[in-house]
């Protein structure tokens, strides 16, 4: 495992400031990830890309979609296609996202920090294989009907190719990473973003102190999705079960803290939810909700 | 300059076969290029990627746009926009191209290849500001109108980034890189995939044997653009000169041969053009159109 921060004993005497207790290892690694509501708004993208930018540490962004591929999509009469509540990705719409997620706004965030004077590279997992994965099986319903999810990856959190993320990160080039991997057959697949990003800080976790931030447009985990000073500040998995058996929140929420828990029950130093107007307080470990072990 | 292919003394007594004499140099580059009849037909474009990946030695693909982003263009009501025979790329242009270049094209390719096991990794001239540029200024005709060209790169040949290009190549990382850059102020631009192919060519020649190969659908350069026998096997600059004088070149291809002399008058090793379909045999240099420095 990992060392913890812990202060020597004449650090204690006489201890040493810094902007941030983060800086002390030169190893630390931010994997942060947002979703398509910073990237919807152009404004707000700008704004949390500069603040991501600022960051002087190691760092990887790991982005979702955004309502432009569904804009995109109406426009090419390409519909959504849900079969009991999952979004199933067929012919047309692995192409969509392929374009919008790999193409339109992994190269928009590359070239605005570029712009930053920060030297993003935009990949997805197929790129250089560096997220195995597999296409998603068929699933059978209670009812007996069987359902396709179409071109839909699920990760091999196993397989990282761990070599060449170091090559990136130590020769200061920032992974900007889209949501999509490959099936080996010659097929991208659509991949979810939050299990990409902690899939990602475990296995990174062996040679980083992995820092985990997933950002979105909430101030944290809420008891009460409608006030955003409901922030719940640590989150443990037994409250976390209580919230949960209570219905105390809202479903979408689900699968990102079950993704942070993973995460952080795997050795990685430090996971928060939080909102991406917030980015360097987060970082600084204020506001957000901090997951722990 | 570089060293050539010459056989030792005890070599030419007792002659050794390679399947390539390319073989004998372990820093031989080979640096392709792909253009839009290729992409366009799926079948052409799988048999032409398998014929890449079974190139031994290290290599790059360089690829165009085709005729997907036109149909899609039309789909999303993008109409072609031209002044003066140049095709201007404008807002919605550049949001096309970065979708179907960077996206659809780019990771389809890297999919393809990575089912061959060839470790590709799909990038353009932003990422990593591998490929300088600075977009194109307005330029004024006799007539006095001032043509704004809209979101187009003119690539920086001096600033080429050749130690993460050399990073990639020295480890197993096959770059396959779609026509796009970035203008340092947060923007992409559409940028010539034969300019970059050539320009690149040039930057890595420093480091390596650098082979240029310009595939396309035509067998070479032609003095009969009817006749696929008309073939000429070697071009000389004079005799460029002379064909281009007598307009016995179409003009579409005369771009392409002035980049090639550009790259082989710079001290790259070898530069041919040639079908896409003789991939391999272009590469022992049979067939296809040698330039001559």
């Amino acid at each position: 495992m990992k060392e913890c921060f812990v202060m020597k004993e004449d650090e204690k005497k006489n201890p040493v400031f810094f902007s941030s207790p983060l800086e002390r290892s030169g190893e630390a690694l931010f994997i942060i990830k947002i979703g398509g509501n910073v990237i919807d708004d152009e404004s707000n993208l700008y704004s949390f890309l500069k603040s991501f930018a600022s960051i002087k540490e190691k760092k990887i962004l790991v982005h979702g979609g955004g309502k432009i591929a569904t804009t995109i999509g109406n426009k090419l009469g390409i519909e959504s296609k849900y079969i009991d509540g999952r979004r199933i990705t067929d012919d047309e719409t692995i192409d969509l996202v392929t374009m919008v997620y790999g193409g339109l706004i992994n190269k928009k965030i590359v070239a605005i920090l570029q712009s930053l004077k920060c030297n993003a590279i935009g990949l997805s997992g197929a790129d250089g294989n560096l997220i195995p994965a597999t296409k998603r099986g068929n699933k059978t319903l209670l009812s007996g009907e069987a359902i396709n999810y179409g071109w839909v990856g699920d990760i091999n959190p196993d397989n990282i190719n761990t070599s060449s993320w170091q090559l990136f990160i130590n020769n200061n080039l920032i992974p900007v990473i889209a949501p999509l991997t490959h099936d080996e057959q010659g097929h991208i697949l659509n991949t979810n973003a939050d299990t990409m990003a902690s899939v990602l800080s475990i296995a990174l976790s062996k040679w980083y102190h992995v820092h985990l931030i997933y950002c979105f447009e909430k101030n944290g985990v809420l008891t009460n999705i409608h006030d955003e000073t409901s922030v719940i500040s640590e989150l443990h998995e037994k409250f976390y079960n209580q919230l949960k058996q209570d219905k105390k929140l809202f479903a979408g929420i689900l699968p990102k803290i079950d993704n942070a828990f993973n995460a952080i029950n795997r050795g990685i130093t430090n996971v928060v939810i939080g909102n991406s107007d917030n980015l360097l307080q987060l970082i600084n470990e204020e506001g957000g909700t901090k997951i722990i072990a």
